[in-house]
């Protein structure tokens, strides 16, 4: 029996992070970790597998006999847009961790915006006790969740959990239980349904540019809290920055809470810092845990080596 | 028959607020509305029921034939403490929109405090991009509920469902599916799990100054997020504020969310406003809706009227 095949580490996560996961994985494989300059000049063939995080440009040339690509996060245009890539399954990155931190940042977000998280904390700042009037409650408000893959569907039963009136969305029909959906044909009766769009697209040719100021003036207006607000943690590249501040500074949003940007980092001279009633993270919504990644990469090696079908794999006509 | 008994209301509300939810409560009986002058001299014998909520001090003097007292709050204190009461059975207001809005306003505050939403937002405020390091997740961290009446038990469910560790604690033992419960024999047991306290306890002799040093001093530290956070959206009365302060300011407590104060409002000059990591509301977590507590009144008169035994009776020996 040969000796199970090395694995190549390109992530560009923080090298201590890696390293400390990396002492409790891969026990029986020689680990190549991209991070490490003693393994820059090193021939990669004869590696079956890549685990990768906007790896180096050449990584694929140099890995000929590579059988399967990890993402090293659940969102996998940082690869499919960005190389050449070889005709091999790539697998996203599903964990529990992952989804479960997805939606507190999704449920966090949507109750600040219900109560009035912005100019409560103002009022603090300032001293001020007072009650804000017309404090609708979750079930005032309809949150339209945007992609239904294991991230959004979490997310929605979560908000529903909560109380808060849920539909969702994606490209084609999917049925969730206690949950209204709608595909392609229903985006503008979605949209004029949603107080609070959650957007968790991923980014294909389809989705780029795809929040931008035509699809912010279909939202519903005069809500519960009268203006729709916009939340993003999928993927900077859907959306237009330039109409979000238009469409918050004219009054078509009131609200949004940005955890992916256009650039990383958002440039310290960006008007979305400062606009009222908005939220920025640093895309910290749901960082990916390393060992949590490779204990998920060790269980579909497993199930490769055993002969199964991998689990979570990317199409690639979709893009996602 | 006779015609149905008028009913006092005594609510110390908005006065606009309580005057349109009366334009569609008590259809068939006469509404005294002490808010209104008119009524200030007025024959209040022959009267059956009173809804109030810190009512004038002599209200109870002019009500011989009172039979019910219902309380415009979840709370009790305001009336218990407060005044020499006949002899009568108090209704407290239990209704599903208060109840979620308590749960919304627990689960924004474990959130934000998981998800160190003080620190981003000051990030936020300077225009720095960073993503802090060791970021927990909810099932790390292990919220302890005190108070499992209807609001502690909708909170601890919907913590659970958000994927948080819960833990509850009430004065007798509660059974509770999947929740860990303690009773005041477990007190200190409850307290050194506990990374989030969750304060939901009525206002009794028992409670009076009962989160205070001692108290706080036997939280867990160590856990997840290093130090223990104090939550209360009770009632004021049963903190220590000095204690709050000395205890934040030395490492004792890492952060706090507070809703309701030993003094309303909580004066300008309270250095809790300005504490690193302390969220301050004012006492908005759970707003009673007029309207729905009209109804919950017309719920019960009803019973009452028809002979049935009312719901929600306070128990005047225990205080809640």
């Amino acid at each position: 029996m040969s000796a199970p095949s090395s694995i190549v580490i390109d992530l560009k996560f923080t090298p201590n992070s890696i390293s400390e996961a990396l002492q409790s994985a891969f026990a029986e494989r020689d680990v190549i970790n991209m991070a490490d300059e003693a393994n820059q000049g090193r021939d990669l063939s004869n590696v079956d597998y890549a685990v990768v995080w906007k790896p180096d440009q050449r990584l694929f040339e140099k890995m000929p006999d590579l059988k399967v690509i990890f993402s090293g996060g659940a969102g996998v245009d940082h690869i499919l847009t960005a190389y050449e890539l070889p005709d091999l399954p790539i697998v996203r990155f599903v964990d529990r961790s992952l989804t479960d931190r997805m939606s507190e940042w999704v449920v966090l977000q949507c109750l600040s915006h219900l109560r009035q998280v912005t100019a409560y904390s103002k009022q603090q700042r300032e001293h001020v006790f007072h009650e804000l009037d017309g404090q609708p409650e979750a079930c005032d408000v309809t949150v339209g969740v945007m992609g239904l893959g294991v991230l959004g569907i979490d997310a929605a039963r979560k908000l529903k959990a909560m109380g808060f009136n849920v539909i969702g969305w994606s490209r084609g029909k999917k049925d969730i239980d206690g949950i209204e959906t709608f595909d392609s044909d229903g985006l503008d009766a979605f949209l004029a349904h949603t107080d609070f769009l959650v957007g968790l697209l991923p980014l294909t040719e389809e989705t780029r540019g795809f929040y931008n100021r035509s699809l912010f003036a279909k939202l519903k207006q005069g809500g519960a809290l009268g203006k729709p607000v916009f939340m993003n943690a999928g993927r900077g590249g859907s959306q237009i920055e330039a109409d979000i501040i238009f469409a918050l500074e004219n009054g078509v949003l009131g609200g949004a809470s940005i955890d992916v940007f256009e650039a990383e980092p958002l440039p310290a001279e960006s008007p979305l810092w400062d606009i009222e009633n908005v939220i920025i993270t640093p895309h910290a919504a749901a960082s990916s845990d390393v060992r949590a990644l490779f204990v998920h990469v060790e269980e579909q090696i497993a199930r490769y080596e055993r002969g199964e079908p991998l689990e979570h794999v990317v199409d690639r006509e979709a893009g996602y």
